[in-house]
């Protein structure tokens, strides 16, 4: 058996086991990030059941016949259009059979109670499989590493290539990141472009206009890459051409609570605490009501996932999580600014796969 | 009252006169097509209720203050993360509140439950808002117009540089057309682009790899932009070098194909029948077992949506809807050919908005 199969074995292991807790014989898998996660099939439309005995059945449509025997050589497909109804169908009582509810509709649902069998009984499951997810395996950090490292390199190469300046938009800006992380090797952006300039900056989730970069302007970048169902994410502001004292003053103060909160991210912190740390070094500069959003949150195959650093949550960091953080300041009308690494928690301190420089960068 | 909101409420009046039929007193729109459709905000975070007497509230956090003030001036904007119970809450009982059954979850049905107040009941409401968005207004085929007028011509640029040849990679070539299409315009591509080379033609939903092309190599490159909101969907397969006999002669069939299916598309022909006329063409020829997927699909908001034009299914066409027509002959180990325009039907032959060549392109 291939590597890549144990490990998608591995994964459908812990989930089987978790299963037994919740009394589940089988699990019906409809999120294809999560198809993903525990087969390795990329394709658009699909669905997957787990059994208890470890057992499994995926179901894709005729787009995908060659597709799914290379990306899953270890569990037997089925072809059908209604991927998920089908493989209920096959499911014989009596069976308690979880479905995933955070992602299931309830049309989708009404459908699922039509096709199932005498004796079998649907039963709502959220979070179980993210509860596993939330670790990252060793493969999964190194192509989290592996997608930060190509987006980073990319914007690098847009700085040294001297294509942030003054008569330049932001669209094209954004064009010639993307390009960049494209040819590197990532599958595509894994979000829209971010590049807010002068005004624009103020907003935390502008993205990128055909406005013409001015000399003085604060320019916020932020970027991802998809890679192999991987992301990143990362954020940096620069000025041009010069910086007045508001725009040093406000680099400084969410630089200082983005090492803040970087410092306070260690196994066995609440992630409340996280946020705080962060958001007290802003708050107590006099700019809190300007720190609109959240202090960071979890990456891998979703771009926002858990754990999440906010005022409101519970929870703690351990280790092999992964986690954002990412203040900001927007003053409406002035400018703004927002510095986002992203970390992998580890025993010590975390270690910052965002590896871009933080000191304000005058270009 | 700025043209734009006088198209939002035109719009909000279409669905609250649907409401009446379902004696639903008060819409909740929580997928972000919608609330994008009906009030023009773009945000990742929102939820709009609409009431039968046209009045209306939208939500949103703290990271769209800006930003919503200014794509929604006509309807009162509520800060708040959870945007759907916090406008659920404010509805008060006796009211029927439709919810959009296809798009919300089990979890988040339990959610609306609990934030439901006294004699407030909740019903589930399934494709309404996808009957008036079936067919396109004025400023919708404007819209779709332009954004396939661009990525057309980024195509056709792609073609007259001379980027597609022997030596370059399936991902160069992609990152290229995409670069054309984000700087004539584009948010982004309208989905991951397809250039599917040699053996990978044959793959219906190939990606872009690494792999170098070859003298004498089919390609197949389906593509797409995305433009405030809007979509496009092309696919043209050319040729490296030297067409064999294999490749002219399924060339000559697909092509065939789409343009019985493009002649089918008027109004009033039965969706079944647009597929059964360029399916036919392909079975003939004895390659329908190669065809492996349905002949086309609605396009605007969404990249895939009404009408369907499949072996099963219902419905007829109408003006003003949209339509790709798409066959493909796909032999395993051989390579592959798909044929790609995008339909805007009209009284007579339909408008055909992809205006690019279609005969063998040998390059």
């Amino acid at each position: 058996m291939a590597l890549s199969d144990t490990r998608f074995l591995t994964r459908r292991r812990a989930l089987a086991a978790k299963l037994a807790a919740q009394r589940v014989d089988v699990m019906l898998v409809t999120h294809l990030t999560h198809v993903r996660y525990l087969s390795g099939f990329s394709g658009s439309n699909a669905a997957l059941t787990v059994y208890k005995d470890l057992s499994a059945l995926i179901a894709t449509d005729g787009r995908y016949t060659t597709q799914i025997a290379e990306e899953v050589p270890d569990i037997e497909a089925i072809n059908a259009r209604a991927c998920a109804t089908t493989l209920l169908s096959k499911i014989s009582g009596p069976r308690r059979v979880g479905f995933e509810a955070d992602f299931v509709s309830v049309s989708e649902f009404k459908k699922l109670e039509e096709a199932c069998g005498e004796d079998v009984t649907l039963v709502p499951i959220s979070g179980v499989i993210e509860e596993i997810r939330i670790t990252k395996d060793p493969l999964e950090r190194e192509r989290l590493r592996a997608v930060a490292e190509l987006a980073n390199s990319a914007f690098w190469e847009l700085i040294d290539d001297g294509l942030i300046q003054a008569g330049r938009t932001e669209r094209e800006i954004a064009a010639d990141l993307e390009f960049k992380m494209r040819i590197k090797g990532a599958e595509r952006p894994s979000f829209d472009t971010i590049v807010a300039s002068g005004p624009n900056s103020a907003k935390p989730h502008h993205s990128a206009t055909d406005r013409v970069i001015e000399v003085g302007d604060l320019v916020t970048i932020d970027f991802g890459a998809h890679d192999r169902g991987f992301n990143s994410d990362t954020t940096r502001t620069v000025v041009v051409g010069e910086a007045s004292d508001f725009v040093k003053e406000i680099y400084d103060i969410v630089l200082r609570a983005q090492l803040a909160g970087c410092a306070a991210a260690v196994p066995g912190a609440q992630l409340v605490d996280v946020d705080k740390a962060c958001r007290d070094v802003i708050t107590d500069a006099g700019y809190g009501e300007y720190f609109v959003h959240s202090t960071g949150h979890g990456i891998g195959l979703d771009v926002h996932e858990a754990p999440w650093a906010a005022v409101t949550g519970s929870g703690e960091l351990a280790e092999n999580m992964t986690l954002t953080i990412e203040p900001g300041i927007y003053v409406p009308g002035k400018g703004g600014v927002r510095i986002e690494d992203t970390l992998l928690i580890t025993s010590g301190v975390a270690d910052n796969l965002t590896r871009l420089p933080k000191d304000l960068l005058i270009i």
